[in-house]
């Protein structure tokens, strides 16, 4: 809760146009794309560092919860103020400060949306490559907090690769500049990369540095469908031992290719079949030498089909149908448990069949899609949450998975985060000594725990 | 000091053909490249994770330092024992565990030699980028953490964008791994890249997951000769502005170019002249196209001569020349201020022609060469150490450099570290509260201060 007095102390800060505190306001503040819904006290719009400095000084004096939000386009309830509290909003922090072609970076504030950066650093033939599927909504400042990756993470990295330097508030109110405007640096402890992919629970970011590089001269979509999942997991595997490094390499299991087949622009003949959405970039030539060894390799593993989309148009609407998945799984089963786990690409393979088998003893569908790439795949176990039981089955056969993926070596998420969702696994991955040492870590950001509470891991409540 | 029980301890644990504590056994092990002697108790050769743990647990108990170290090929003083101690050489831990040609990655321990893991990845048509000039003798484990760069950075980056994960023992002796072995991971806090750069002082690595990439395949070297360094400065700048990032742009400035003109392998003309050698690799037709746009460039920006390395013997022979060069620099005078900062690659001319002031006014030679494609200058002073007012004037001249460093934009080291070296300055460029987050972190890790002390910040000394 925050106090009246502490109310009217933000009313000072941040003039009344810009906090919320009615509850019929703060229902947008209220979720994210977990869909959980926890009301915070109070919304806050600040302009400026200063300003959020303020902010976190005074919920140090009064112990009241901060939660840093951009779009609330995030997977793991990063944004959601599960102990109530200020949601401080990034929206008017939305500009981008500068594109130096002569140095490739840009500096930004985090409310700018990820798709309208790139397209202003790409009419100058210049190149920001991370893609969350989010990207028309989610904000640059969301994607560094969660380290945010996306399909073409295969060839060029994830969000944490293109952060050169932060502006932050730190929980007790300073601000910090870390990193550097440089190519390299290496004064003093790696703050930047600590802070992207904290979550919003170390700092709050107010200015980026990103690297770019040159944009890719043209790109190239390959469809190609499968009869099962070992030939095209097998497939994959083949591709990154030939040493070609596609832009990305999206997987569809059957189940997947079912919930959009009316949004794909070609004819899906009915029965099993799994897709491969294959995207390269570069120079014309190397893609087309790199295409016709896929199609190679492909032949070789027992393709269904195999084919290039024709034009741009055909390649855009295959990529909207992939980035549709997400919601169209809903025609299976109203509710689902979205986990983004990665397992080594290698054991993409034993990955898929092994979810296969724990969907049919669990008598659920579990449609899988993905980046194959990189061995990130999104597994959607679908459920009815009013069906006692059958929410029951689903939870145990998350425990079965993510269990399996450690087994194979991976990881319990790729890119959207721990959050709250992963919160109770954490355990599963990161050792006792390490998470201890974690939340050492929080502690000397953040004494109080007045950021982000709840998160990642559990801590000392506020007192 | 280490007490006669502690030392008795450590013989328990190490074995006594693994334990150095005669005097005169541990000359090698008092300095590195930063030629400062600075004698420890004791040098420990473990072979395993468990024996350090042991170690460090010990060094708790009974408060004494411990320094890891690689081959002491630091620039900065990384692996020296400053306040005495135990110096914990990585020597025996040296074997590459797996090469993973499948999920493209390596698993090593710390005392591999750089340039051998090298050779051994390439055999597979692997690579592995970060080259510091010290490859043929300096190790992974020093390499991570330094935070090596090299000159291949400009197009590949640096040690910290290749480290998946990391097996470490902490200073309190806890055995934890951090990151992952799949390509992406997000779950917990980044305490992969906080101990990247660390610098030796957050945790000792005893295992080392490395992403590789394709081996480009083919490369070239060109060869550029300008009379002056704005010329050659507004050169590089216009290469990156048109979107062409060579794999490393080398620079050598006149005093430079006078120190290895005999191990050049071609006729170089009297008088002022200063070199660019750049190295483009990746596909032929894409090497031969830039490659002709880089010569308009060069042509168009007043250059002396332009060439290509006739065949590898010759461009192998330029390169060995430009490894050469630092200690090269000797036969201007005797000692040498070594800096490696960065500035951003627009104002490199700036950067260049504000240095030959600097020399002119202080009567110093001040050599300049390294990696202006990202930046990266290693700036030299060259100065007798017993003319007091001479290396007076040396030091003058430093602070001047690092002002004019950080005036541009830029960051005081590149890839060298701070160490004992850049202790002095380190307060120049991170302020205060950034400093004290930093001393924090390095409490939460390590809360009797045994982790080579004395490094990067001040902190409180061992108690």
């Amino acid at each position: 809760m925050i106090s009246q007095s502490a109310t009217s102390k933000l009313l000072q800060i941040l003039g009344k146009e810009h906090l919320l505190t009615d509850t019929r306001d703060l229902g947008p503040f209220s979720h994210d794309a977990t869909n959980q819904d926890f009301f915070p006290d109070a919304v806050a719009f600040p302009e400026n560092a200063d300003q959020i400095s303020k902010i976190l000084r005074l919920a140090n004096e009064e112990r009241f919860p901060v939660i840093p939000r951009g779009a609330g386009s995030g997977m793991s309830g990063g944004a959601v103020a599960v102990q109530g509290g200020l949601v401080l909003s990034t929206d008017r922090l939305n500009r981008i400060l500068l594109i130096d072609e002569e140095n490739l970076l840009v500096k930004v504030e985090p409310g700018v949306v990820t798709a309208h950066l790139q397209e202003e650093v790409e009419k100058r033939g210049l190149f920001y490559p991370p893609d969350p599927a989010s990207l028309n909504i989610s904000t640059i400042g969301g994607n560094v907090a969660e380290c945010a990756g996306g399909p073409r993470a295969v060839k060029y990295g994830v969000t944490r690769d293109y952060v050169m330097g932060l502006t932050v508030v730190l929980p007790t109110g300073e601000i910090i500049a870390t990193g550097v405007e440089t190519a390299k640096g290496v004064v003093g402890y790696d703050l930047t990369r600590l802070i992207v992919g904290s979550e919003g629970t170390l700092a709050v970011i107010v200015e980026i540095i990103l690297r770019l590089i040159p944009k890719p001269e043209m790109k190239r979509t390959m469809l190609i469908r499968f009869s099962d999942i070992e030939a095209s997991a097998r497939c994959v595997s083949q591709i990154i031992k030939e040493k070609i490094i596609p832009t990305t390499i999206e997987f569809m299991d059957s189940l997947s290719v079912e919930c959009v087949r009316d949004q794909v622009p070609l004819e899906l003949p009915q029965g099993e079949s799994l897709l491969l959405l294959i995207e390269l970039d570069g120079d014309q030539d190397r893609i087309n030498r790199d295409a016709r060894r896929i199609e190679a390799l492909c032949r070789q593993t027992g393709v269904l089909e195999f084919r290039f989309a024709k034009n741009e148009w055909e390649a855009e609407e295959l990529w909207k149908a992939r980035r549709n998945l997400s919601p169209s799984l809903q025609r299976l089963r109203p509710h689902k448990i979205n986990q983004d786990v990665v397992v080594p690409r290698s054991r993409l393979a034993d990955f898929m069949v092994a979810i296969s088998g724990i969907g049919q003893r669990y008598a659920l569908p579990i449609p899988c899609f993905g980046h194959a790439g990189d061995g990130n795949i999104h597994v959607n176990i679908m459920f009815h949450n009013d069906r006692i039981d059958e929410a029951k089955r689903a939870h145990q056969a998350l425990q079965e998975i993510l269990r399996l993926t450690l087994d194979l070596r991976g990881t319990l998420s790729g890119e959207h985060g721990v959050g709250i969702s992963k919160k109770p696994y954490i355990g599963m991955e990161i050792a006792p000594s390490a998470l201890d040492l974690m939340r050492k870590i929080k502690k000397a950001f953040d004494p109080n725990g007045i950021l982000n509470p709840g998160k990642i891991f559990d801590e000392s409540p506020i007192r």
